[in-house]
């Protein structure tokens, strides 16, 4: 169901022959009302693409009624043809549905450096026949459509009592913080207003997508999207609202933290003890993006070392001889020096489990990554070709 | 010849029994005099060894008789017992050479956490081994010494008129700047006072060892030692000095990033066209750790969109829509658009240039790095078994 699970939304997912495998390449999700509220997050690199761009005007009012998504071309590094290749996108849309551009999002995903005539005339294509299939029913197929490297279609629903999320996301790697790189959209047929739509996304966000780091590389083209309609009639508080938008947000993490490229481990690193959950963060992120660990990770060596190394890197409050380290459960290293044995730790499991307790406060975060394959070298060595 | 070029020194290399494969493990230099300046640099890693700690203290005063380093072990994380470790083993050298322990700078490298009594042992013992046989022709046993992962022993001779500057390193990856995980230690028989000595150290390593990232970890054990003696009788001035000595750190750099872990190409990545030189080194070490890139890279292929979306995450001045990258001589990417084709950048061979054209001014550098290789996956994954 995912996007389309909630009340007054349809969607669509089409093949416009963007990939070269005839997979479906653009999707479209469309706000049926009656409210049109939308707002969106989007990846802080400065090298931004077309699509980001333009939709960063575009939510800058809080309303949004539909959202065009591509597979088979970022659009980024293209020049004005393409962002005017977003804009024509976003005229099509509004055409054919009656609204306007300006209320409509693009966004893209693929290699970097594509978005010639040719992408151009498929995208609008994609779009034509996106529109003349939208339906209720529509949202796993416009989840498949956004698929790149993802080897599943990642959808969500979280119900409360009379109200409704739904949501998709495209994400394998490339992931990374503020944002993680990926596209998701989600749905609500809850009665939120801008403001609360705004706060609500920000701080489900800011605990889950920008929290997971697969590889420590932020792309071009990420967008978060949130549409709101109000069909159900029902008005939840922001702590409500919020607190179901981060559940939905966390599981949809979690699948792409579980389908990260050429991942053999899923790893939790949970930062405890901490003086300031941005000790936590940036603690959790060193350990997070260190190849060292992560390589040790995939060979099932709980070498504990590189994970003192890189809180070294940091400028969080902690004594190197105070601190200790756990993994799959197990204290590796206790005051400055190993604990138990290193063969006590089972790190055979994809689900890993890293503790870190910095002991010199009370704040904490969880940051999520994977290890570092060779499958993941052989994947991105491979990827434009 | 290596750090026993330069007239007045000695040196030695003997196994101790630290490697499991019997090879030689213990190194030891020795300062003649007349003069005994010393001076050193360390890693800033905030989780330091205990050679390091030991040797931060001994180089304070700018003498130093001796320098002891051993692999197989890095004597890191090993608690109070380990800087127990590194204190006696200076107390041994200072005995059987009859000068203070205060003057001995120790070195370690190995996996952490290693540095129980047995170690103790065998490092104490190889300590009197290899001072009974220091010898004028022992720098290229002390060079192999110290290597870990290294596949060859890293020596440089730099000779001027009428004065020399040797040189050893040993590091193959976890190669990050401030410092490049490594030891060195650098010998030279000018004329140097302890103000000069330090002065030139700082330069020389500033653009060589600092500049040189191979996978972005930052080591517990860094050192880069210099001894100058004076024996040649010869007193070069500072610039004169300090640029002989950046020759001789740099091509040991060159020699750290050839025999960087599983890596199958050098990167040089030149940034030019910057407002200033650290905005130049941020750009180059934000694309020298991009994972992404770098696998591109190994896979023979040019994904000039990763080297933009590296640059985007930095806060260096730049227009993405005025930035040129040049791949092998080959501009890929003008304007924020492509280019020459890609097929026509050839990236087989092992030596790989990469530019960027900031555009924006008139700084420069050049950061050093590797590709990511399965190799270097394979072999991290497995080094601690």
């Amino acid at each position: 169901m995912s996007v389309t699970a909630p009340q007054g939304f349809e969607a669509a997912g089409v093949a416009a022959g963007l990939k070269s495998t005839g997979k479906a390449d653009v999707a479209v999700v469309v706000n049926r009302g009656p409210r049109k509220v939308g707002t969106a997050v989007f990846t802080s690199n400065r090298a931004k693409a077309n699509p980001v761009i333009w939709s960063q005007q575009v939510v800058a009012d809080r309303t949004v009624e539909a959202v065009v998504l591509n597979s088979g071309g970022a659009n980024c590094f293209t020049g004005a043809f393409g962002f005017q290749t977003s804009h024509l996108t976003a005229e099509k849309t509004a055409e054919l549905l009656e609204v306007s551009a300006g209320d409509v999002v693009v966004c893209s995903t693929g290699l970097i450096g594509t978005g010639d005539e040719v992408f151009r005339g498929k995208v609008l294509a994609g779009v034509e026949a996106g529109i003349a299939q939208l339906s209720a029913d529509g949202g796993q197929a416009a989840a498949e459509a956004i698929m790149t490297t993802d080897t599943v279609a990642k959808t969500v629903v979280v119900r409360r009592d009379g109200w409704t999320i739904g949501g998709m996301a495209k994400g394998a790697g490339m992931l990374a913080p503020g944002l993680a790189t990926m596209l998701v959209v989600l749905t609500t047929d809850a009665d939120v207003d801008a403001a609360d739509a705004d706060a609500a996304l920000r701080r489900a966000t800011g605990v889950t997508f920008d929290r997971l780091d697969s590889d420590g590389c932020m792309s071009t083209n990420d967008q978060v999207t949130l549409l709101a309609n109000g069909a159900s009639g029902i008005r939840p508080g922001l702590d409500a609202f919020a607190a179901a938008l981060t559940e939905a947000a966390d599981e949809l993490a979690k699948k792409l933290q579980g389908d990260a490229e050429g991942a053999s481990h899923d790893i939790t690193i949970v930062v405890r003890g901490a003086v300031s959950e941005q000790d936590a963060v940036e603690v959790g992120r060193s350990v997070a993006r260190n190849n060292l660990f992560k390589a040790a990770i995939f060979g099932n060596d709980p070498n504990w070392g590189r994970v003192l190394a890189a809180i070294g890197t940091t400028r969080a409050v902690f004594d190197p001889y105070d601190t200790e380290v756990w993994m799959n459960g197990v204290r590796v290293c206790a005051e400055g020096g190993p604990d138990r044995p290193r063969e006590e730790v089972d790190l055979t499991p994809r689900a890993t489990d890293l503790v870190i307790d910095l002991k010199s406060g009370d704040a904490t975060a969880t940051i999520r990554t994977n290890d570092l394959t060779h499958e993941y070298v052989h994947e991105n060595s491979a990827y434009s070709s």
